[in-house]
């Protein structure tokens, strides 16, 4: 089979990361080195920006502009939240037909994915000639296949650095604090609280993960045995905890364009918590508070994990060179050859293996009573997340 | 007048900050090189650990172990809020005399400089020769006479980087973003937010500050106007903002151990914002977040303003300097020389100007609607933070 030759076109879609933007420099990078790509548009705000004709014509800034952007948070195409339909397929294949298209890439999670894996299925129906790879980006690491996915490690290091600090600050005035860090289903960033720890007593002391079922009983429970042993308290508990039957502990009601439920921007899981622990304490002083770390965790600039930033890279390099040489539409994906020394490698699977069903932690990485990580979810997680500064103790 | 001789001890008190260990770290080197300093006992929990007698001998740490802890954020000693009384204090003598303390050293805001001035006011009183020094810290910027207050320039490089993120994150999937910040009375620290705006079009497109009445229909109309402009809105909110009769606009009703109402770790304002912003768009679709940033504010570690760190190890420093060479209990502040280049001189003001009554943003730094900064602030601000990374744009 013939490489294809024609423009590409690139879009960035669902919640943003710190390192998204090393993706989009990657592809824009390889993609101006291959011949038979003739043409670079990026689609802004994703699928809506196809649709619409909406393009930045990425051939031509410079490489330092280009490296500005990588460094900076956050999707500079502007992402978008948007399952097309038939009918806006129609017009995505109409568009690229206008405009000579033959490579589509879609920077995202298992949502953008499927968006992906239906523009391909379309085009095989429709006789259109294309190649589309997915690029996977998310703070969740939810992905099926990768070992991990981009995105996730800065967040994880945002999430480790804050439980650091927010620890001493619980030492320095003690008491019961909890945190609320993102992960609709997946537990994985919260876990990655568990990196806060470098001495005996150190926070968090417990830690509450979508994959286990939430009981308030036990929370209670869990929370007084931990003041008892330590004079104080620091939680870590997903967004997404819920109860037996599935109902999120705390939910305004409201759902975005996907369907779900909003979890993130507001602070009533939190409060609702606080509440619980104060009720645990009846009668007694205690000082209780809880802070939702909300969408800091993927857009804050300078923490970035360098193997994270370097992956992100490599993704979006990847994708370009496997969608001009390859013979196959797919995703991106990481197999780690080593934790120590870290080694990781790419490769590509399946759209399928990657749409629509996200996954979740392994039932390794977390404690048998369901409030705390394992040994092994440190071991893997550490390398990724990268060497965290050394906190300093009297 | 003969130097007094004998040991000193230190404390920390208030909420922590990510650079108060500085200001410990620094004193007590600087302690280590003054013959007259005996014996220098770091007090656990500030006043509490002196009543207690629970004092850590800070004379023999190493240089390396003390290093690590001046980088460490919040309080390394532990913190407390305790104002003491009549009885508090002569307990507070009695241990002095007992263990043959001339010099005490508390790192705090007003409410520390107010306990220093109440112990020294009781010394004269006692006929007990002793010489005290607050060593200022806040987050809140608001001590009286100095320039600014060590502890502020982190906790705003916290903040301008937040939004520097999370203005692009919002750019990325539009729509109306509150971030509360802290700050009861004083609004420097939410008005450090401004740092963010790097062209234009960058949020926070509006700042609310305590030192203005918060009016609702006003704030709906800004966010309506500013939605109108940008198509999207990055709100800053003080968690200090109060309706015209000095309500809090959203308040559990908690007060804390100074009698203050409990402002942190909840999401209420927040959340409070985000309903009146919906109804301002009732019927509309549009999508509302709201974060708390919450005590990360005060203890992320790795954002520390350089030129924080510095003046904080060097008003440590200059107390114990101050104490034993000097005549007269006081308080450090620091008188800023140039902002271009920036440099600073540390000197003594008297307790009584600094203790109890705090301050607030002046006039000149606030614009006329009372919904943002003017550039006499960022001119004011900007050489504190130190620079901020640039962020990219396609």
């Amino acid at each position: 089979m013939q490489a294809l030759k024609g423009k590409m076109v690139i879009g960035q879609s669902g919640g943003p990361t710190a390192v998204i933007n090393q993706s989009l420099v990657g592809a824009v990078l390889a993609a101006r080195g291959q011949e038979n790509i003739t043409g670079i548009l990026g689609a802004r705000h994703g699928i809506q920006g196809i649709m619409d004709e909406n393009f930045i014509d990425l051939t031509t800034q410079s490489a330092e502009q280009l490296e500005q952007v990588a460094g900076t948070p956050a999707a500079a195409l502007g992402s978008v939240r948007l399952k097309p339909g038939k009918e806006e397929c129609e017009r995505v294949f109409e568009v690229f037909k206008k405009q000579g298209v033959r490579y589509f890439f879609y920077i995202g999670g298992n949502d953008s994915a499927e968006t992906a894996h239906i523009i391909a299925e379309m085009a095989i129906e429709a006789n259109y000639d294309f190649r589309t790879v997915h690029i996977p980006k998310t703070i969740d690491n939810d992905l099926r296949v990768t070992d991990h996915c981009p995105g996730f490690a800065s967040a994880a290091r945002f999430v480790a650095l804050a439980f650091m600090g927010d620890d001493r600050d619980n030492r320095a005035l003690s008491g019961i604090k909890i945190n609320v860090v993102m992960g609709r289903h997946a537990g994985f960033l919260t876990a990655a609280s568990a990196l806060a720890r470098q001495n005996e007593g150190d926070g968090p002391h417990l830690i509450y993960l979508p994959e286990r079922v939430f009981d308030v009983a036990s929370f209670k429970q869990d929370v007084r045995d931990a003041v008892a042993k330590y004079g104080r308290c620091v939680v870590a508990a997903s967004e997404g905890i819920a109860d037996a039957d599935g109902n999120p502990i705390a939910s305004t009601g409201e759902r975005d364009s996907h369907g779900n439920i909003q979890l993130s921007g507001t602070g009533a899981l939190g409060d609702c918590l606080s509440a619980h622990v104060k009720d645990a304490f009846s009668g007694e002083k205690v000082r209780v508070r809880a802070d939702t770390f909300g969408y800091l965790q993927r857009s804050y600039p300078t923490i970035i994990s360098e193997i994270d930033a370097g992956e992100a890279r490599r993704v979006g390099e990847f994708a370009v060179n496997h969608a001009v040489t390859g013979t196959e539409n797919g995703s991106v994906a990481i197999r780690r050859l080593s934790s120590d020394p870290y080694e990781s490698e790419c490769f590509i699977t399946p759209l399928s293996t990657v749409a629509r069903e996200a996954t979740e932690m392994k039932g390794e990485y977390i404690n048998e009573a369901g409030n705390d990580v394992t040994q092994a979810w440190i071991d893997y997680v550490a390398p990724l997340v990268g060497d965290l500064p050394k906190m300093g103790n009297l």
